[in-house]
């Protein structure tokens, strides 16, 4: 297994060199997070991660969980590890102070969950999914709710869920069929399955709270009639404590590709009893507040694989001897040269590197404008706070699917560079292909993306979402017209640009004759503005670099690096986005033509 | 687990109509290779794919093969299923009459060797190694090795391998340890480990016969010391019947990311008896002869896995019901449409279908140029031959990359088709991945073929390799100059074709600058010319599909199919072939950049 190490100097470069997190910061009134206090819990949560969550990735995939009478067990070390993430403040970080939480932002804790989705994805997924809960039950569960809920929930003492996929519905959620009968004192009972609920029963935490969604009798069809439930495994005393069991209950659990040591459940509720949230009938909407943190938080895992991956591919490329360079001997001493000579082999790890580095500046660009989104009118105006909205609605969608197809794709590299080793379990790096595949799949598939993208996001709102990114960007290329040495990169991103914007306006024509050439262009199309996106934000890195360089410093090897590869993703990745026009330029007739019983004989 | 249905009519169109098989045989003197013959066997290999070796596929997965003092045991059925392989004289189809086989054409086995790797990769390994080993001894043994190891080779009762890799080498096979020294009766003592033999031990046969390179005690350094040698596990005796044991043991047996049911063995030669078969020191050479052949059979298992997951996904994709078409209800008495309604489902299936029935029609191809490089002069000429051979050569490396790089995709979309399902063990559809993956690293991974196809075959002819399939396809277009329906196939392959030769003639020019740009271009390149090869097969196969339907008859859905197919290949997966042109054309310099110490900080 590669050893992890918390790419620290790259963090700060993005939060703090970047994005500017102190200013950020203190303009949105969080006085807590200080450049020192930020640089003390990165490199607290760096050697959290790589002492003590990294070490039990391997073996929590050979171990895996197992189920026994409706009881799941963590594999060996989960649970101590489970126990000092919580003795270490760390479910707290960024929640409320109200109940428990260090009130510091969403952005800091998002830096560290790449940290913890890289060194271990199926534990980062324990407290991920309880902060999907919570945020839920912030945003829309009653006073009492969270009173009673919150607290234990932000200590981590008790983790959380989100139960919405049933066997026969996951996209489609209005067809869902769990049922939510009212009882006498308000509370309702439900009874139903679902299916694929990860973390939905483990031996981490005192109590797990279940968010359900389930439908009322009476209610409409489809996905107007969904209403939101909060479902604890244990009933909870009038003193806040655990108390008799509910009847929710852990009927079995899936044996998959990879994340072997997150427990997927099948959770059965047989008159459990629940608690409403939100309106009747809401609860699709309000499942959209938890939706869009969670997508974020899945595009943060695309990242992370790249990253662990490129980690395990570049320590075995400096190490492995293998053939002579093309160019000349290079390890004149030894029997053959470091790997990390090939060209195709630095092809993979520059991949690697320019899709983790890019990522990680993307992910910490959209949870800036999630603290701007969190923030109250007086810190942002409402300008502001429109635009972070209409940004982050725009590019949700966009990080999750590209960044995780991308996160794959890193994953194979990995496993290639070290050849047939890399097929071999013990080295770690088919555990990471394996683990991140799911985050293609979950929180809506990379065609679910592609069509929130398109359908919904773009050509929903006539093009009007795309204007406050395509302003910043355009600013960005106008800022820098004049300076000789970011040609390269303001260049290709006006071409690409301009490109975008032709074919967003023939995609809304075509769409409006025939609906089909949204679902026929949307990936091709989501690919392409990952690709775009992805160029601008190399772009800055490497302006930054550049003006670091400028100003001089002992950290030259640093930025040199940084605008190297900045210059690799312009030359040899984003050139792909041609292909995806190319495509997406040839519509969807041809995808549409076959009748369904033509697709074999 | 999808249900394993053998693609018979799709093989006979490819065999049959495309590349008229019936002529080809009666040319090279295959009188019992009639249509009937063809027919028969194509039947009963597909009976007994689908009924014997693909049900103990997922369960092969599962149990894996386990490794006890030096025994491997191979999962439930396996032991049966090859059995009941022996006794149908499969393993003898296409060997040589006089010891044992039935002499059919090779392109006749290849054929099947599609529905065994379909059905199940890890069953299909053990006869591929026989193959392998079979091919090897009859090309470079003496005819007392062939008198005695290939009739149990050919029956099946005996098995081969392949002994190549070293812990420390794989691709540079010139590092080599094991050594082989001379025994006073001629034989050798080998001693040494090799790693990553598949098939290396297992209860399926009476003996394992391996062919394995060695060092002979003060041979050159490198590549041009490299002996061969046949090694088995038992000695045989006089009667050429299994004797005591070597000092052949199975050390290990591999952990894997898939093919679990393939055992990957660690291999112990110690002091094990050997018989050198061909020259000394020309062992690699020897080696070449087997290594084309296998990468053809690992292009079989690209397209194997591509046609395995398109079963598995179209049959979900036709039942699951999810969502309301974008251009209208398709299904209005059900509660959702079937998910094959949407533009993105179709595109994936699309993609996995034409991947697989191109890369069915470039392997037959392929394999009939096996067929006539085999063939004695009298049935073929010289010219002939010499034109089969450079087309091998040539494409030999494109269809093991590309074909394998696609079916990895292809099994990737299988998930995706299913959504969480996919990730799901239940369903068979991650198994599809996992153990297609393999097929990106042996043989020579995808960066090696790429060097393979772009150093030394291309530059290193200067290009003359090029030129007899070049003139193929442009006979191909001048023939369809005049014929309209064909345009939308024949315009693009000269334009891409046109666009690949200035590409290679750049890269020719670049690389007597730098020899990086070789390596900086050559995955890339090799991905361009796959694109662009299985174009011009779509377009054949177009041009007989129209054929078929101006002739009429009652088999015209089957022949529209194929066009619309070709279309979408055309429009959809095609123009992919840009964005790898772009990235050729913007050099290698980006990745040379970094200093091996400046990839991380």
């Amino acid at each position: 297994m590669p050893e992890y190490k918390a790419p620290i100097r790259d963090m700060k470069f993005v939060m703090q060199e970047l994005l500017n997190c102190d200013r950020h910061y203190q303009k949105l009134g969080y006085e807590d997070a200080s450049l020192d206090m930020v640089d003390a819990i990165i490199a607290e949560a760096a050697k959290f991660t790589e002492q003590v969550v990294a070490p039990i990735n391997q073996s929590g995939d050979e171990q895996g969980c197992t189920w026994h009478d409706g009881e799941v067990t963590t594999p060996d070390g989960f649970k101590e590890a489970y126990q000092q993430y919580v003795e270490g403040g760390w479910p707290t970080l960024a929640q409320n102070v109200d109940f428990g939480g260090q009130g510091l932002p969403h952005s800091l804790n998002t830096a560290i969950t790449e940290f913890f989705s890289c060194a271990n994805h199926s534990f980062a997924m324990y407290p991920g999914l309880s902060h999907g809960a919570l945020a839920t039950i912030e945003a829309h569960g009653s006073d009492t709710h969270k009173n009673i809920f919150m607290p234990k929930l932000v200590e981590g003492s008790w983790t959380g869920t989100m139960c919405l996929t049933e066997p026969h519905c996951g996209t489609d959620l209005g067809m869902l069929r769990t049922k939510a009968e009212i009882n006498d004192d308000g509370s309702y009972s439900l009874t139903g399955t679902k299916i694929f609920i990860s973390a939905g029963e483990h031996d981490l935490s005192d109590n797990i709270v279940h968010i359900v969604i389930a439908r009322i009798p009476g209610s409409p069809e489809g996905s107007r009639g969904i209403s939101l439930f909060i479902v604890p495994k244990f009933n909870v005393t009038d003193a806040g404590e655990v108390g008799d069991r509910n009847a929710v209950s852990c009927g079995s659990i899936e044996h998959k590709m990879g994340i072997n040591a997150n427990a997927t459940c099948v959770i059965n509720f047989d008159g459990a009893k629940g608690y409403l949230i939100g309106e009747v009938n809401r609860g699709l909407n309000c499942m959209f507040t938890f939706m869009n943190a969670a997508r974020l938080g899945v595009a943060t895992e695309g990242v992370a694989a790249a990253e662990a991956s490129f980690q395990g591919a570049l320590a075995y490329a400096k190490d492995r001897l293998q053939m002579r360079s093309l160019s000349g001997v290079k390890n004149p001493e030894g029997p053959a040269d470091a790997i990390i000579v090939h060209p195709d082999v630095r092809r993979m790890l520059l991949t690697q590197k320019s899709i983790a580095e890019g990522g990680r500046a993307l992910i910490a660009y959209l949870s800036q404008l999630v603290d701007v989104s969190h923030a109250p009118i007086g810190k942002v105006d409402e300008a502001e706070k429109a635009s972070a909205e209409s940004k982050l609605a725009l590019l949700t969608p966009v990080a999750k699917a590209f960044l995780t197809e991308l996160g794959l794709e890193c994953t194979s590299h990995g496993v290639q560079v070290f050849g047939g080793h890399g097929y071999i379990k013990e080295w770690g790096m088919e555990q990471l292909m394996r683990d991140t595949k799911i985050s293609c799949l979950y929180e809506g598939t990379t065609g679910i993306q592609a069509l929130d993208l398109l359908a919904r996001k773009i050509l929903g709102s006539k093009g009007e979402i795309l204007k406050p990114f395509g302003a910043e960007v355009t600013a960005f290329c106008v800022e820098n017209a004049g300076n000789e040495a970011m040609q390269e990169f303001i260049q290709p991103i006006m071409t690409f640009g301009s490109d975008w914007q032709k074919m967003t306006e023939t995609l809304g024509m075509k769409a409006m004759q025939n609906p089909d050439e949204i679902g026929g262009a949307s990936v091709d199309y989501l690919m392409y503005s990952g690709y775009l996106t992805l160029a601008y934000f190399w772009a800055k890195m490497a302006k930054v670099a550049q003006e670091k360089l400028a100003a001089g410093g002992d950290d030259s090897a640093f930025y040199q690096a940084k605008i190297k590869t900045a210059r690799f993703y312009f030359q040899r990745i984003l050139p792909r986005a041609n292909g995806h026009a190319s495509c997406v330029e040839n519509g969807c007739d041809s995808m549409m033509a076959l009748d369904v019983d033509d697709f074999s004989f």
